[in-house]
Order: C-alpha cells, then sequence, then structure tokens
C-alpha cells in the first residue's frame, strides 16, 4: 500500500463513491447452436460471476488465430444472439490478431478466429475484441454517484501501481452490480490485486 | 486518434513539454563474468538504444522460473555490476515469480531465477524486478518542464486508450535522452503505439 493516496480513498470510503475492481480475463460467449456444435450441449454453470444471472462455464475452449493460440479459454454464460471473444492486447498478439477496443456486444467488423470445443470447431467471421474498460453500475449507486449510463468519466485506482484511467464508459442497468471492469493488461499495468477500489473523478 | 484529447496534445507540443513514450520489452542485464559464462565471450552490440551509450545486444538467453521460462529474451549492454532481470508482471505469471515493482539498479531481495545461454547457465539469487514506470530526462528538459532528479509525477499519454500514469519517477541524468517507459503490461493498458506522446502534469 505504499504508493496508495490514502486520503483520496479514505474520502471516496466515506462519501460511498468508491468502486470495486475487478480483472475480466480473456473469455468467449457463444450462442445456443454454437454450444450445441462445440460441446453437443447447453453451457453449465460453474460458479455464479458478479453481475446477476452471469455465470462461468464449466466448458472450455481453444481460440486460434493466424499465429498461435490460446488454450482452456472460459466460456461465459448463459448464450448470447451472437458469439464475442475478448482478450487483451498482449492476447491478440499471441493470436497474430489485432483486436479493436470496443463496448462488448459490438463486433460488426472485428476481426474473426476459429473456437475449438470437444464436440466441434467453428469458425467465426467476426467477433475478436479488447473490452473498451467500462463500470458496471446499479441505478441507485448512479445516482449516488452522479453519473449517466454512457456517461465517459476518469477512473481513479487505488492500487500498488496508482494510475487514472481515462475514456472509461459508464454502464448503468437495473441488472448490474456496481463494479468496474479491467483487462489483464490494465490490471497489470495498475497491479491490481482482488479487493481493490477505484473512485470516478469528478 | 478518436479518444486522444487533441487539444491537450496540442498545448503539449506547442509549449515543448511533451515526451515520446517508448514500451520497454523483458530484458536481462549481466556482468561481464556472468556474459563468458554465458555465451563464453563478451556482449555484441546488435543496435543501439534510445539513451545513449546503451545497446541490444546480439545475445539471447532464456529465462527460466518455477513455474515455466521465457525463451529468446534480449540482453541488453554494455555490462553492468550486477545482473537484472525486467520482466512484466504478466511475464512473471508464466515464469511463477511475482516480481516487485523498483527502480531499475535496487534489485536487493528481489527473487531469483536461473538464465540460460549457449554457452552455460548460472542461477541469479536475486534481479528479478518489474521496473517501476519512469522517465528519462536530459537536464536541459528537465529544467524546461521545472522537474527535478527523483521527482515523482503524473504522466497523461496521448494514445488510443488514454490515461494518466501516477507514481512515474523522473530520473534526470546528462547521459540521458528524454523518454518514457513504460512496460508492455502498461503499454497494452494505454493502446501504445510507437511515436506516441506525453505529457508531465502539473
Amino acid at each position: 500500500m505504499d504508493n496508495v493516496n490514502i486520503e483520496a480513498l479514505a474520502n471516496a470510503v466515506l462519501g460511498k463513491i468508491f468502486i470495486e475492481l475487478e480483472a475480466s480475463g480473456r473469455h468467449v460467449h457463444v450462442t445456443k447452436e454454437q454450444s450445441q456444435l462445440l460441446f453437443g450441449h447447453s453451457l453449465t454453470p460453474k460458479r455464479p460471476l458478479s453481475q446477476p444471472g452471469q455465470f462461468l462455464a464449466n466448458e472450455r475452449v481453444t481460440v486460434r488465430g493466424p499465429r498461435g493460440e490460446l488454450q482452456n479459454v472460459a466460456v461465459l454464460g448463459p448464450e448470447r444472439k451472437e458469439a464475442q471473444v475478448e482478450i487483451s492486447l498482449t492476447d491478440g498478439r499471441t493470436l497474430g490478431i489485432d483486436p479493436p477496443i470496443r463496448p462488448s456486444g459490438n463486433v460488426t467488423g472485428s476481426p474473426g478466429v476459429q473456437l475449438m470445443g470437444p464436440n466441434g470447431q467453428i469458425t467465426l467471421p467476426q467477433g475478436v475484441i479488447a473490452a473498451q474498460r467500462h463500470i458496471h453500475m446499479a441505478p441507485g449507486d448512479a445516482a449516488h454517484m452522479g453519473v449517466q449510463d454512457k456517461q465517459v468519466v476518469k477512473l481513479q485506482v487505488f492500487t500498488k501501481r496508482p494510475l487514472i484511467f481515462e475514456d472509461v464508459v459508464v454502464r448503468v442497468n437495473p441488472d448490474y452490480a456496481t463494479y468496474a471492469h479491467l483487462d489483464y493488461d490494465e490490471a497489470n499495468a495498475c497491479g491490481f490485486q482482488p479487493g481493490d477500489l477505484g473512485r470516478i473523478l469528478p
């Protein structure tokens, strides 16, 4: 904690304007049809995620790109209407893919990739992105912190390599629990450890 | 450049207070004796680095930790008085080592590692760090920007994933060219591309 701005952290906690950080590892979303092709059945939950209703599946895939592959990649459920592969820029180098930085769900024109499961493999024509950093926020927390859906904010993180992420998108939804999501490049850049907090800068 | 704060960048360029960014990949420094053991001879320059007198060597090593290894790792010359292995936190996961975040040259009590070269291998009892982000600065630039040796500053980067690095150490030395050094986790977290600029925030 040597480098943490204790005063700013204390003020954030006292004002209840802190936000817990989470690091999102690389993961894949698939459709119901794709789950059948890859695994022979629908996704089965292994454990719930912080966002209500979302789960880490027991099923895993290999992601193959033009240069290399990532094995044993997490699949998140429930199934979606469109496949999406969320990787870091570091992962992109491994695969030989330069993923655009996009909000989740925005995959139009993004690079494709191969997915391989125990039951079969599929080629996605598009769907590979690096997730734009974002804050999932419950409506009550958004009102308390004075931010709105789609607002772009600066997020100061109280981590061992402190920094301020600019260009962070707030997404407000009654289905959300309030967490800031970083990818592993971002998590390592700030020295994230589980339980670390941040706050939105005015 | 969609996300870049054009006005802040323009002001930095106009005021000549911008700093070019560089991403430092994982690399190793060795002593003269260690170079003999690993390669059978002294380091030979392949190309100069941005810091005057420093060079990328033709020689490469494998770095082996308790969990895994990194092959074909760059060695930088000239030789130093003490070995140092600078890796990212991502590399640390690969090796099974949790490197402390330190300024270069401060390796006391840091984890050790094995180095393997074509001529032999050595075990370092310590020396593995993740370099604290820092700015090499020529004295004239330091005077112009109003900063001093060892000062800790905030560095705003004009990159495609903009952010502000807190806790950046300025190192002023007549032997330095002015560059901000990030590791690859940090470079990917901000979407660094060669030629990108930053500025010290007041």
